[in-house]
């Protein structure tokens, strides 16, 4: 099953050096995720052909412009090409006030419903369960209210293996059975243990994505066994009292997380405007954790 | 004296084909001056090599969102980048409340002042007026409250003729007084002329900001001998219907405002969406008026 995060922006506060606000789109199984959506996020969408209109899930972080500002042009964009189908969007409260405002004074009526759900600062909640994945807050630790966001991939039906059905001569209505974990009986009685006849499916993966916060213990047993963490590391670590003061991490930080958590794999972003190359930031994580990754636009991770 | 337009956006709607929403920045005698600023305007002054920190003036024409979603990210990034100044803001009444609210819930609070003033939708005012320039709004005929702006430059002094004054013996402090016109008497009586010391300024220029609007008779009388006219030109003639029902104006409707107006030049832009090329939208107005060029962002325009 596919589950991947694509870059769309990685700068923190301002746009800078051609690095875009706050945002990135995960697919997992086909289906597009936007998570955060700083100005300009749908401008880098066409620039890395990455179909808007496939996007029917919204999670914003938190209220501080470079993680949302992007959001009512993206809206009406989908508005102005012709949406019809509903769009479901979680994140702070107050997100609903800030978007109702502007479409009230810009005289817009939406051609598709929003389905607002507002998140919970404080405590981790589930927001979202479909075939695919649970998606669970995560509580952070910056100046204003904020959380992360927890993909949880669901764990897939078995495989069938298709020579073996055949050679027993299962009929076809059993699949599902089969896929579910069901043995498979015949006429004279012989039980056909569901093993023979399928392997299992992948482990289910884990993306944990933790913007903007300071390094804060509360929440790693939360994210813990990710495959993939994205964490911001907005500063180096000689920048540690601006960092704490800001409510940030260090690039240092972010990899002890990772080490921590026992994170498969790091991806850092939400780099600050001082830094023109990244070079420095992850060398800083990769003495820590080698197996970091920088959050470049147009970039596409895996899971 | 240095009048110029540089064009940030010129799509209308959604951003497309690296077309970018609404904006520009007049340069009018090295002070800096924003006129629209919709999603991704700030990261278009970098590409541009814009110094947004120079701006203290910005004009918003009305609350569509492509005229308008970049400015709080720029506003915000101003206030993170230092700034100090004050900045005064010229837009429909309820712009304000939208910033506000915005900046209430990322708990913001500006370094510097933002010095608001609402424009009246109906009759034209003079809204600024400075040692450069007169401003003025355009009272548009758009779906929502839309007024268009009239930059219009203040007549210089005249040009001293140094070489004369020298010859004549013409005291430092008298300088300023013929700049202003003033004849010159010296100790014998003798009158010496102005005109034979200084010379006439270049004529003041005009520039006119008209978008989004319908072709209505009633703002031409306004706009009438400007230098460069920026007029919207959404659509080709071939959908004036639908020009006419989103109240936008057509390629050749552009061209014959500007003749009737006497512009000496016509600046088109707003483009639709639907024209992935811009080639048969120029080639309708230059059949009407030869002299028009398009909005293509980067570019810069004298007036």
């Amino acid at each position: 099953m596919r589950f991947e995060v694509t870059i769309l922006g990685s700068s923190s506060a301002t746009p800078i050096y051609n690095r875009n606000p706050t945002s990135q789109v995960l697919n997992i199984n086909e289906r597009l995720y936007l998570v955060d959506c700083g100005e300009g996020t749908q401008q880098q969408m066409l620039r890395f052909d990455v179909r808007g209109s496939r996007i029917d899930h919204i999670f914003i972080s938190h209220l501080h412009g470079d993680h949302y500002l992007g959001l009512v042009g993206f809206l009406s964009s989908l508005h102005l090409n012709g949406r019809k189908k509903a769009l479901k969007l979680f994140g702070p409260l107050h997100l609903k006030e800030i978007i109702d405002l502007q479409f009230k004074y810009s005289e817009t009526v939406l051609q598709y419903e929003i389905m607002f759900y507002p998140t919970d600062p404080k405590t981790p909640q589930i927001i979202l369960d479909n075939e695919d994945v649970i998606v669970e807050t995560i509580p952070l630790d910056h100046r204003i209210e904020c959380t992360g966001f927890l993909f949880k991939e669901k764990k897939r039906l078995r495989k069938l293996i298709k020579e073996e059905l055949e050679r027993v001569g299962i009929p076809v209505e059993y699949y599902t059975a089969l896929k579910k974990g069901a043995d498979y009986t015949d006429n004279q009685g012989r039980v056909y243990k569901n093993d023979m006849l399928t392997t299992d499916s992948a482990e289910p993966k884990i993306y944990a994505y933790c913007s903007d916060t300071k390094y804060n213990e509360r929440y790693f047993d939360q994210i813990k066994d990710a495959d993939l963490l994205y964490h911001e590391a907005t500063f180096l670590h000689n920048m540690l009292d601006r960092a704490n003061e800001t409510h940030h991490t260090t690039a240092l930080q972010a990899a002890e997380i990772a080490v921590k958590v026992k994170a498969k794999k790091l991806l850092m972003g939400h780099f600050s405007a001082r830094y023109k190359t990244l070079d420095d930031l992850l060398i800083e994580a990769q003495n820590v954790f080698p197996n970091t990754g920088l959050a470049i636009e147009g970039k596409t991770f895996f899971v």
